[in-house]
């Protein structure tokens, strides 16, 4: 079924690395791609392999014989569109309802912008001397409100779009589990939280679980959450 | 060929809301879709009419029959699948080629993150005597190896994926007007200041250049670049 040396590089922890492990793995194509793990931490990222393919220097990075890609989005539509078959499709055939998937998979990036920066990965480069608390207030204030959006979105939903896994929730649930790994509690967006548990034990879900997750706890960085 | 009546709600200036706009255009379709341009200095994207088809309150909002889909990527691809034809596709049917636009559009994130969030939005909401010059000056350095990359993406080529026009291009080409327009010069980018002028003068792009943008300058937040 592949077309060539299928080789994806990643690092343990990274959503963005975890949506294209969901895609080969809910497509059956794990065994056929080598997986390399990177770690983030000794700065194998910016090694001379991975700048040949991706001079940005970041995971995840993924060839397909002559077929690079590297943005985690440009990966997953790569491998739906290319791999597919009536039993493992993550986009609907029907346009409009592929539309309500598309809605979903671009407005992740709220996510990103509303959770991941402002709090994660600002604690994560802040000092904890330097950290204002003002700032992370207001943040928190906005990130429980995204976090209700989403809520409110899976209302009577199994998944974002519906019955069915799809690529949207590739797209968004990598984040979500970051965000319960540190700390994030869901106790104020119940419907979150079930589609969380439900999600948490998909076959894929499980056997891409970060492998570093599974040593220890995470930093605590959205406790307030 | 619309499948139902179309509105599109858009702000003058805004790049997301610019995307759609060039994808109707270049597909003929702007006669056929409501345009209702809204005030966001008059909050009138907050209000009740949007609320209802967009959480969010944030434009573009797009309706098309009983489809409602509004993260401009998203009705984007909407776009593309529904009206398409040979002579005004925006997504290569080839699978790999396709790879190739869907890398440089889930790409432009990059520009988002690394020029428009950290230099034209830190400047827009923060009051000139608070403006912190070493952040800025960190920042601007990011933000010139940014457009590095796109130089480079673009060097022997018309459009960012070869000799086509691509949704690579709809995706990208606003974020990069509005640099010019804040005062981005491309001094050091030749290759991106040719693209940005062969796009400039495509019909599409005059069809829906932002009509404020006609009345008088920018405000130079970009002049180091």
């Amino acid at each position: 079924m592949a077309s060539g040396k299928m080789i994806l590089y990643w690092g343990s922890g990274s959503a963005p690395c975890w949506r294209p492990m969901l895609v080969l793995a809910e497509k059956g194509l794990s065994d056929k791609c080598t997986s390399k793990r990177l770690e983030f931490s000794k700065g194998q990222h910016k090694g001379t392999d991975i700048l040949a393919i991706n001079p940005r220097g970041q995971l995840p990075a993924f060839q397909d014989g002559d077929v690079v890609v590297n943005e985690s989005g440009a990966i997953c539509m790569y491998l739906e569109e290319k791999y597919s078959d009536d039993s493992n499709r993550l986009l609907p055939q029907n346009v409009n309802e592929r539309a309500e998937v598309y809605q979903r998979m671009f407005e992740t990036s709220n996510i990103i912008s509303n959770v991941q920066e402002p709090i994660v990965r600002y604690r994560y480069r802040t000092k904890t001397e330097d950290l204002d608390h003002g700032y992370l207030k207001e943040k928190t204030v906005k990130a429980k409100e995204e976090l209700d959006r989403w809520n409110t979105i899976l209302k009577g939903k199994d998944y974002l779009c519906g019955g069915k896994f799809t690529m949207a929730d590739v797209f968004f649930y990598p984040y979500l589990a970051l965000f319960v790994r540190s700390g994030a509690k869901l106790a104020d967006q119940p419907e979150l939280e079930r589609y969380y548990e439900t999600v948490s034990k998909r076959p894929s879900v499980q056997a891409t679980w970060p492998p570093h997750w599974k040593e220890g706890p995470g930093p605590g960085t959205l406790s307030d959450l």
